[in-house]
Formats: C-alpha cells, structure tokens, sequence
C-alpha cells in the first residue's frame, strides 16, 4: 500500500520531469542537477565556476533548500540569474517545484541551468528534474566508503565531483577506493578531483560542461 | 493526498514508537538515537565512547545502513553487541525496524542501547523510535550554517554535538555562530564540541550518557 503510493508519487514527478525535459530540449538549454550530502560543497563550486562559465555563456542557478535563502544570495552575489526554491521541509527537489519556477526563467536566452539539490546523498536521486546530466559531490571529509553506503545516487549520476581535495592531507581518504567504488556501481561515471574552496582542479570540470552546452545547442 | 498519507504512515510509526519505549521503560534500558549527516563521524564518535561506557554498562548498538555492513562490522569489532538494519533505500531508521530488531536482543540485560541511523540531516528526524534522547552531529566540514538549513532536525534533538573540531584550524567555521543558530530553534539542546577521532573533548559527553543512565535506572 505505502509502495503503491510511492510509486504514484514518481509517476508524477516522471511525468513533469519529461515535459522539463521537452521544454529544455526546445530550447537547447544544458541543465545540471547537483546533488550531494550537506556541507559537500555544491553551492561553493557553483560560486567558483560560475565565473568562467560565464564568459562564454548565460547562466542560470535553482537554489533548492528547505530553509533560508542564505545559498541563493551567495549564487546572486555572482551575478548569476538565481532562483529560490524553499521546500518547506521535503528532503528533495521534484518536477514540479522546478516546473514553478520556471515561470521566472527565459530559456531562450539561458545556455546553462544548474539547479541545486537540497543536501541529502539519498532522497533526491529519486526524482528526475528533467535535467541532461546529474552531477554527485562527494566530499573528502565524508569518507571514501560512501559510494558503497549509499550506492542509489551514485548510481544514477553521470559525474561525481570529489570536492575538499585540500583536506586530504589532514585525513585519511583513499582516492582510488572511493572512484572505485562508485564506479563498480556506475561505470561511466565522469570523474573529477576538485578544492571548489581553493580553486583547484576545476578547469576540467569547467571543459566538460562547456563541451555538454555545445552537444546540445547543436542539436535539434 | 500526499500530505494524508504521510501523516498515516507517521502516526503508525508514531503508535510502535510508544511500544518500544513502554519496552525500554519496562527494562530501564537507556536509548540513543544518533543521526546527522552521511559522514559527520556516527560511528567513529561511537567506536571512540563505547570502550569507556563499557567500563560500567551494558551497551548494545544497533546500525542502521541503507546498504552494506561496513559500520556494524566497526562497532562489533569494540566488543558491544552489534546489530545491522540495511533499510534497503529508505532514508531513514522506523520504529517497526526497531522493534524487528529487538527480536535479537536481551533487554533486560541492557542499559544502553545506541540506535545509529541512516546518514541524513532531514528524514530521521520525522521517525521517533521510542527514543529517550534524539543526539544529532554537526561536523565542521559541513559549515556553521546547517543549522539555520536543515532547522528541523535540531529542533527535535536533546542534544547536539559538534564533531572534526581538530579540522577547525583549517577551515572556516564559526562554532559559536553554529550553536546559537541550533539553540534559536532548540532552546534545551545540549552542546558538546568533541574530535571523535582524536578523543578530544569526549568525557563530557559520556558523562552526560551516563548521568542519563543512573536517572533512567532510578526510576520506576
């Protein structure tokens, strides 16, 4: 019965997340779902890429929290585009939030959408925003065996950012063990090593997305 | 709709979390449910307080993973009696997994028993599991502002304990700024700053335990 009812609830959000998707590829515009546990670092390395990204594209950021508008003054203060969505408690983002703000957004003019999760490394790989491409922080502090506790969102992303690089001295993370474990369960997974904080790391991260905008604006 | 259901399915977890603290009433059994983040230091602060609690008490720990059984197998190797839940993608620990799970252990031989749940900052907080005390862990990496973002699960706790203070020289965290946020929506919480890893600032904390301990053993 409570399954019966879950499975409604995604049959829902799969279908806003198609009519996101169509209206995304109408427009050719790239859209980036950032997904992690709190304190990873997504709105750090938006704030960090956010810049170079811009020079040669209009970018958007969806803020996604349960409380505050603390992370959308932060993406504001780049001078990006910045949308809030409060979630009043739920511990993810659905279709039909995203569809809401859209009301907000001109696509047209818009080459990138990030929207950023609410910070929880279960429940929101569970809800497809219509995006092209889910993007999983993991972060040093955290530990390397969290690809194997909590394989669900690794196994649905398509890029996992190890974030707080700078840390590594401090702790005791194995790099390897922890790629290798996310990629037993998602093998093509696209890997980058990054200090969003002190800048490090993030030129490759910067390629990929900028080579993803021009595969989509070259389609259709 | 949605919101009736999940009331449902709230007040039938609430109905066995009343069974399962007449169960720990009934054996005097003190209980501790621990949540936070995936990676703020549950199982090491466990791993690091267990030898000393275990000096004077009986302590059982119950772990509970979304997959794997990588953290039971830590505890286990402390000695405590050990006992896994794998929620097999559930975001958080119920009371009827509890109560499942008591089916493998002798009560009336305990006086603690912790409940470590699935790493996550907004869903444990809605599931009491009979608990007498909720501790939640804020580690430094995650940032002051977790509090003010995830204001939920700090509402519902007794106590919050600041764990990765030995990161705190190469980061920028506020610890004062943190407690004020948690104690604004939590005017009752108790504070321990603590390094789990290193064994810094852990004796307050187990003497807070055990204090609990002799006045739950008093009563009745």
């Amino acid at each position: 019965m409570q399954i019966q009812v879950v499975r409604k609830i995604l049959e829902h959000n799969e279908e806003t997340a198609k009519r996101l998707r169509d209206t995304f590829s109408r427009h050719r515009t790239l859209v980036l779902n950032l997904m992690s546990s709190p304190g990873a670092g997504k709105t750090t390395l938006l704030e960090s890429t956010l810049g170079t990204l811009q020079r040669s594209f209009n970018t958007a950021v969806i803020e996604g929290d349960i409380s505050t508008t603390r992370d959308a003054e932060r993406i504001a203060a780049t001078g990006a585009q910045t949308l809030q969505i409060n979630t009043d408690g739920a511990c993810h983002l659905d279709s039909s939030m995203v569809l809401q703000a859209l009301e907000h957004l001109d696509l047209s003019e818009l080459d990138i959408l990030f929207i950023e999760n609410v910070g929880n490394l279960v429940c929101p790989a569970e809800f497809e925003l219509g995006e092209d491409a889910t993007i999983t922080l993991l972060s040093v502090p955290e530990g390397d065996d969290k690809p194997e506790k909590y394989p669900g969102m690794f196994a649905k992303s398509h890029a996992l950012i190890l974030n707080k690089t700078d840390l590594l001295p401090f702790l005791t993370f194995d790099v390897e063990r922890a790629k290798t474990a996310a990629m037993t369960v998602n093998k093509d997974l696209e890997f980058f090593a990054v200090s969003a904080a002190q800048g490090d790391g993030l030129q490759d991260w910067t390629r990929w997305i900028a080579e993803k905008v021009r595969g989509k604006q070259a389609t259709g």
